[in-house]
């Protein structure tokens, strides 16, 4: 497809001008008369010239690499887009090398760099919990690498995105807690600085105010692993103040706090509802099985890949997009 | 340190000679005189000059970047050992980069070509069932990386090697089950090229000889993920032929087991006791609970990655090794 495409040195072949005038023209830089951006602007109109050739053009080889910068390779939802990613990468003749950030800014930071000096072809990113500062990302822009974020995106950076709708699904796994009963719920939520964990959290007070459900203050506690999740739920059966749902923001966490419950012999359901969150491989063998919303890791990983093999190839070259991802919600034995 | 180690240049330099020869006369290369040889040679004793050091002189910079290609990181076992490796790496100032197989030979080979040319410092492999053919592996050699196996080791490739005593650790295992009462036992084995699957069915069938249990072919089954396991299990049963016990080969395909059984009703472990290999975060969170190998990832990472960061850093230059990393049986709840 590359190499049918016009560059911007076929442009400034044909205008007998410069290519950095062509590239300045088409930026709209002050430097370059009215008269010579309106030639450069007709004529890579007329030729279908597609902006994405000049980052391409630049770049002395490809090296068939794409790059994934991701927080934690054990937790199933990041192993599925992984898998998902390859398939498409391998597909096309592109190999894929991932970077563990192990939720530290710091190693993210670096694995960034790592990735710039390896010439990547492009770079896939889901942020650490830590993140907050986005320098190295504009690394990236500034490389000209095409990049793209899922789930853990950054909301400084203009760039692709590939989400699921996490109000939407945290407010309809709550929603049917408390349509089968429920009247005390918590949430086991995730770090502020990410977005999905604000949505999700969103998601799941909007729910409760729509039934006239109070929302406590004590009943939002944070608490995103499978060890926090079991030391939660200790204390609240500790304070005698054990709600009657826990909606948590993954499915370790749940499953934290459902292991941790069963050592009380409370009885889950019928005392005490857990919703988690992701459906990973976990939620299906634990016992009893977790209810959950199903995130589509797989599917993910697919779209990410697809849409950034496409800014590579510069088959695609409008504005940036979100891409939605649906969830579902999976109901098991862990709920009414 | 390096920067205080002799070099190949100091020796060429010191005798007036150029430093091909040098590297020729270490090497014993014919062309070279043994008059020239000797005083190379006994030079290089004296300035205690180590052979790693020509590799890291030919090479024209480091990356500080260590890659590993590894089989599946959705398993808590290959996560754990990347786990340590980075934990020394990045302790040493070493980003990681992990090429994912996927089971895959194809993809094994690609991996190890993208390693190679993003020039990485060094390479820790460990085999997919399906790799038969080695020239990649030789490919690392001829480029000066050096390189190290953990688990699933090469059989053709001297260099260090990180395993446990898989024949040791399954004897153990399959001892124990005897000892608790089990006479009927069934082995889920691995594939027949890993070095692991061959020591682990060994094992296995030398506890039984050695308590005078007959080695029935019907119970040696080829069986290594969750789903085989299920299915097995469903296999056994239909057949009416359920061992009373069930050695598997991992976790998985353990926990695969388990979960038809409960299906069936049958009692764990009053009517069937199940073993697993590797104690993964699932063999805790079972029900009931796991009884299982702990096989030290992160320890096996750790070790790993010392010896690789020695390997390059030029602090060890004696033959490769084979280093053992203790395992440990670790007994739950699906063992009398």
């Amino acid at each position: 497809m590359r190499s049918a495409q016009i560059t911007i040195k076929d442009i400034a072949k044909e205008l007998g001008i410069s290519v950095s005038t062509v590239s300045r023209a088409l930026k709209d830089h002050p430097d370059i008369s009215t008269d010579t951006k309106n030639k450069v602007q007709e004529l890579a109109k007329r030729l279908n010239y597609k902006p994405n050739a000049i980052a391409l053009s630049l770049r002395k080889s490809k090296t068939n690499i794409i790059g994934i910068v991701i927080p934690q390779i054990v937790h199933h939802f990041f192993s599925s887009v992984i898998s998902g990613i390859e398939e498409v990468a391998f597909d096309k003749g592109y190999n894929v090398i991932i970077c563990q950030t192990n939720e530290s800014f710091e190693r993210e930071v670096s694995s960034v760099q790592t990735l710039i000096s390896s010439r990547v072809d492009g770079i896939i990113i889901s942020m650490t919990k830590e993140t907050n500062d986005f320098e190295h990302f504009r690394n990236i822009e500034r490389s000209n690498i095409p990049m793209i974020f899922f789930d853990r995106t950054c909301p400084d950076i203009e760039t692709d995105k590939v989400i699921v709708d996490d109000y939407k699904a945290a407010f309809e796994a709550v929603e049917y807690l408390i349509k089968s009963g429920c009247k005390r719920l918590c949430h086991f939520a995730g770090p502020e600085n990410l977005t999905i964990s604000k949505k999700r959290l969103l998601g799941f007070k909007d729910a409760l105010k729509k039934h006239n459900l109070p929302v406590n203050d004590e009943y939002i506690i944070k608490c995103d692993t499978f060890k926090k999740g079991k030391k939660a739920v200790r204390k609240l059966i500790e304070a005698k103040n054990l709600p009657d749902a826990i909606f948590a923001v993954n499915d370790m966490t749940a499953l934290g706090a459902l292991i941790e419950i069963k050592k009380h012999n409370i009885k889950i359901p019928q005392e005490i509802s857990i919703m988690g969150f992701t459906n990973g491989l976990i939620s299906k063998i634990s016992d009893p099985p977790l209810s959950t919303v199903e995130q589509n890791g797989y599917e993910m990983g697919y779209k990410t890949a697809q849409i950034l093999l496409e800014r590579i190839d510069g088959n695609i070259h409008d504005e940036t997009k979100t891409v939605f991802i649906p969830t579902k919600l999976i109901l098991r034995k862990t709920t009414l």
